[in-house]
């Protein structure tokens, strides 16, 4: 795909030791956390937004795919070159440009890895909330794409909630700006969230404005242990519904529970429990003991074996283990995971987990819930070894069952992963033939080339190859 | 344009009684809270998301401008038919169509009343926190389409925040739902804040989820009086750089507090008061005080003459009626006034308010500066009698330097009240022509015949008639 003439013209442009067709280069910019693995012909790191938009504009003239790509810790494929192309490396774009306290406003190049800017802006009494599971290793720009979100969102929102302006290079190598640092804008249309979620295919995101908030003065961690599944599932609910907006609030079912027992976890939980929710409130240190009595409270009739309120950081530390210790836990029970981040409304977690397991039950196919239970997403983990005949055929039916349940109850197939190329055989099942088609036509607008990691979100645009199944391996 | 044929069609669509083409009827939906009139050629009154299709298709297919409309309350034009054609008149599709106290969601039709919805959710112990000067008459449908913002914002955030799905009638006449009751949702792109803030120009929203949250425990409202406006301005940022979130912050200058004086309202202010800030916090009770006693401490130095701190609800509503004696009493300057809705990173204030004197005394204008300060975003007044001799050319010149000023100061032309028709002079100062180019393809992609509230926001569709200077009367 790519001529001797097109690589020049890219060494032209950022210099030849950041343009590379080196098998080892091409190899390693190939997969992301699915297990999948697709060749770029060429893998470029830019520096600078005007070297962006001149490789856009070539990629654009030539109609070469080109691939944004951060860490490459997505998890339905997001940054895979499944048409080859230029991989576009943002990494070296790593700058935290400014950090405002004056407006609460961070400016950032897309490289910056996520914790790496809440460490200095922690430094400063301030907050920046969204935290993905990999945020150690995540970049900002990622978060942008995919809209990341984490276990915070309960009461801070996602990504999309904290970007109030982007520069961006379009598909077509123009240079814009988005949004701005004032906190209202309502000057045209509302590009930047239009960007922020749109998996990098309808841009080149290359500085972010980022609104921050004053970090909270303290935190309580608590974990609760019920005696049943549907108690913890209600709880959810429950203290939504009695005006308590926790931080945190993260559900494990007995399944999850159980791997971590089998791996050799001492949970030093009470005998009987089957489910548990890890709650964390923040605030003015005096408002924590009210919210923890409130929660007490709420939860007490719904059958609690035990409520643990951490004292101390150590305490908080210990409790939080319990919930890291599930995902390397999982392969006690079978050797591959397919991992959906589905979400439903919060008064519906209750159904759908009875709804996993009845799945879980007449596929004979374990299933093992945790996550974000708080704003009702829930990791659900069906755990297969692929090896057993036709278990492949069984997992795609058990994917379907749970996607269409999940829209039936008013959810949504993915609330932080994003479609990528995994989910698109789902995304139907949510979206009409008209939204698609809405979404198509502003794609088709903005790229009419089909140049900006092409190949993901709309199944249409992919006929020929119909997606195999992917195993991915979310935390 | 239109003939009787597409009148009959219409009939057959809504019923004869909801159609009409009088003159009374045409008048009374031919302007909006600008002073300018635009005559449509029928006023049809849908109450289904299918009736609106079916008109939009009918529109779509005849090439008929159609114009959604709420109360008419927008302060840009943006609900002017100017180009004729069919008003859609959303205001009887006004059902509350469920509070769900489990999820905080509530899902109303465009037609709800803002103040209505607010009632109906504070008796249940929830919050709908944005809160336009209009909301008491402005509808839900009207502040989704103009991303209404108000004095609650610097907490609480806008219009946009608080919206998770829509129903809307594309401008081909589809029927497609975006977001939903999900807090999470990452399926496709945002078209849910695509349309929010895009005035009508994308498709007719039909139906509205929005997301509530539990009514803060208390309030407490503070008057603080200065001796300088440059006092009052470093206040606001000085507040946030505290870390201090108040719910409302607003900024009232000297010639503001003077021409309530002149009005006949007395203030009982300290007599040398400059300039005063109107702020309120909210929380659990026992964390007002403290806060309070914190913004206290932030303001010392700033040249404080008084601080007032309301004991009681009648207390508070003096402090309010402060701020609400502005707008009524500005004509004591001048018969004619122009209201600009400028906003600028916080910490810019005191340079914007500078400016703004600056622009005053060059021109000798009289400009009245007050409002939501804690955002940035300042109501700009500019006082002037239009039967003066060349003061239309001066008012021009005022304003394309007030705007000018403002996005040299990183701040947005408009925070809350949009572009419509009044700003569309002014709206390439802040947006380059290819960002203005991004906005029209994804206008013409989803607009092909452009009926959708068509000579609204770009100013490039209007070529042939450059807009009269608007003279509007926000609050």
């Amino acid at each position: 795909m790519l001529n001797q003439d097109i690589l020049d013209k890219l060494e032209k442009i950022v210099g030849s030791s950041r343009v590379s067709w080196q098998q080892v280069d091409l190899v390693t910019h190939s997969f992301d956390a699915t297990q999948r693995q697709c060749m770029p012909d060429v893998v470029v790191h830019p520096t600078t937004t005007q070297e962006v938009s001149q490789i856009v504009k070539l990629a654009n003239e030539e109609k070469i795919p080109i691939l944004p790509r951060g860490a490459g810790s997505g998890f339905t494929g997001g940054s895979l070159p499944v048409r080859g192309g230029i991989v576009l490396v943002l990494t070296r774009m790593n700058r935290i440009i400014e950090i405002d306290t004056d407006n609460l406003v961070a400016v950032v190049e897309p490289g910056v890895v996520t914790a790496h800017l809440q460490r200095k802006v922690e430094q400063l009494g301030l907050f920046y909330p969204p935290d993905p599971a990999s945020k150690d290793f995540s970049t900002l720009g990622g978060n942008v794409a995919e809209c990341a979100g984490g276990p915070r969102c309960v009461k801070y929102g996602v990504t999309r909630d904290y970007v109030m302006g982007l520069t961006v290079v379009t598909p077509t190598g123009d240079i814009i700006q988005t949004g701005g640092r004032a906190i209202k804008n309502v000057v045209g249309y509302d590009l930047t969230r239009l960007i922020v979620g749109a998996e990098g295919t309808l841009g080149v995101v290359t500085e972010i404005i980022l609104r921050l908030i004053p970090q909270p003065e303290a935190r309580k961690t608590m974990l609760v242990a019920f005696t049943s599944i549907e108690g913890a599932a209600e709880g959810v609910s429950t203290i939504i519904r009695g005006k308590v907006i926790p931080t945190t609030l993260e559900f494990i079912d007995n399944s999850a529970l159980s791997c971590i027992r089998q791996a050799g976890g001492d949970l030093g939980l009470p005998e009987h429990t089957q489910a548990v929710l890890i709650i964390e409130v923040d605030g003015a240190s005096d408002q924590l003991d009210p919210q923890v009595a409130r929660i007490e409270e709420l939860l007490a009739p719904l059958g609690v074996l035990e409520i643990r309120v951490a004292a101390t950081q150590e305490e908080s530390e210990a409790i939080w283990k319990v919930r890291r210790a599930i995902s390397p836990s999982l392969r006690q029970l079978n050797p591959h995971k397919f991992n959906e981040d589905i979400v439903v409304p919060r008064s519906r977690v209750p159904e759908m987990i009875r709804a996993l397991e009845k799945i879980s039950a007449h596929y004979n196919v374990p299933i093992v819930n945790f996550g974000h239970a708080g704003d009702g997403n829930i990791h659900v983990n069906v755990m297969v070894n692929l090896d057993e005949q036709g278990m492949r055929e069984t997992v795609e039916k058990v994917l379907k069952e749970i996607f269409e349940t999940t829209v039936a109850l008013q959810g949504s197939v993915s609330g932080e992963h994003g479609i990528g190329t995994a989910k698109q055989p789902y995304i139907a099942i949510e979206l009409s033939p008209e939204t698609l088609g809405t979404m198509r036509a502003i794609k088709k607008a903005l790229d009419p080339h089909n140049i900006m990691n092409p190949g993901k979100i709309f199944p249409e645009l992919n006929p020929e190859s119909p997606l195999p199944l992917l195993e991915n391996s979310a935390v």
